[in-house]
């Protein structure tokens, strides 16, 4: 028997960020797999099961859904934001070439709205040239290559957006990447904390580089630094912030 | 009298990328401005009115649409992807800034499914792990700033998400591009295009960076370069392309 495994973007939170094909996804599905907080988005019927897992067993979770999947099931892994933005996407196709397993189960991942991008529409465009996007968690990756990006993106030119900013095992990172940061870049530029972006308690604040620190950001935040082309204009009904789309000759 | 511009994130194509945010949004507006073709896919009420523009004036028609809406209307401004990248935010927020003007008008970007994300989902993962977006365009950005950029991503280990990589006006460039990264990474490299994806004339093809050339691309395609750990997985239902969460210690 074959089944699939559908490996789906929930978006940062509310419903009106999910797509239609994400909808159908959870509609069709029988058994979902997933971080216990967005299993809980879900309505799911009398029919469908959930099974919660820890945030950090991702290899083990999609290995576990993989099977499900092929015993002929329909399988929901779900995934916040966009699956594969530092999320599920990678740890199955990981699962799969590490087993050389599951040879006939249906691989289908559908996207969503990734939290970056939820950000940056609540300000205007701090995305709006070429950017970078870069998880700040040192679990998977030494601390040295994340250094040598950082300073890399910023010294190019790049707006970058950080993931996974701060963990309670990690609390002291975020203030070190910001220290790399204020080496290469102007005092000035715009740091933006968007925290649970689309959700009941979302909180967006836009504080200089200079005045940027890792306890202003939490696991449910997404970081943007800004670059030195990057504007903000003060409005009534709030700021906007926007990197222009120009740039000069003078320019990295 | 104030009004409301939404700044709309169609997403690539297909309507079920659409979120229910992005229909609600279409659903208030009176009056729409964009490029043909992304009107082309809205199914309009009577009582809505379309205005359509070339793809290139685009501060012209963010001034348009302002004007529209401070005259007290809901105005939706189209965009293809996500609006904030390389899209219609960016030059919404320029007019603001230039023209000090249309204090008033409400401005509420609604973001989208932007290419790059539902071309890695085609395939697995190839933006799993740290990434930048470029665009390829040298009309606003001189093309010192696109090498730099591509050097400085390419060498810190960053996969890459190219949008604009060829026009009818810039048919060599994306080879000049071809040719910058085959300096900095192995040929080896899975380079993803992804052509109109989700469209009927959807084209996903993947060569290895030797072979990348810019008669591969066109103006609907995104392209995605992978990372000297990028793998591609065989399967029976064709290849799956995943950048690995795990990143060693004698890595960039």
């Amino acid at each position: 028997m074959t089944g699939t495994l559908f490996v789906v973007g929930l978006g940062p939170g509310p419903e009106y960020w999910l797509t239609g094909e994400a909808q159908a996804a959870i509609a069709r599905a029988e058994l979902f797999f997933g971080y216990a907080p967005y299993l809980a988005r879900l309505a799911l019927r009398p029919d469908q099961k959930a099974i919660a897992s820890d945030n950090r067993e991702e290899l083990d979770r999609a290995r576990a859904a993989l099977d499900a999947a092929a015993t002929g099931k329909t399988v929901c892994m779900v995934s916040g934001g966009d699956p594969g933005v530092f999320a599920m996407a990678a740890a199955v196709c990981e699962a799969i070439d590490r087993d050389a397993a599951w040879p006939a189960v249906t691989l289908e991942i559908v996207p969503g709205i990734t939290a970056m991008l939820a950000v940056a529409a609540r300000l205007g465009a701090p995305l709006g040239n070429d950017f970078c996007t870069m998880s700040l968690s040192d679990n998977l990756k030494p601390w040295t290559v994340i250094e040598t990006r950082l300073r890399a993106a910023a010294t190019a030119g790049f707006a970058i957006a950080l993931y996974n900013p701060v963990s309670k095992a990690r609390p002291t990172q975020l203030d070190n990447a910001f220290n790399i940061l204020r080496d290469c870049l102007p005092n000035q530029i715009p740091v933006i904390f968007g925290r649970a972006v689309g959700r009941p308690d979302e909180n967006i604040a836009i504080v200089p580089l200079s005045e940027a620190r890792a306890n202003m950001a939490d696991m449910a935040t997404c970081v943007i630094i800004g670059t030195p082309l990057t504007r903000i204009v003060q409005r009534a009904a709030g700021p906007i912030v926007y990197t222009p789309r120009f740039v000069p000759e003078t320019s990295q």
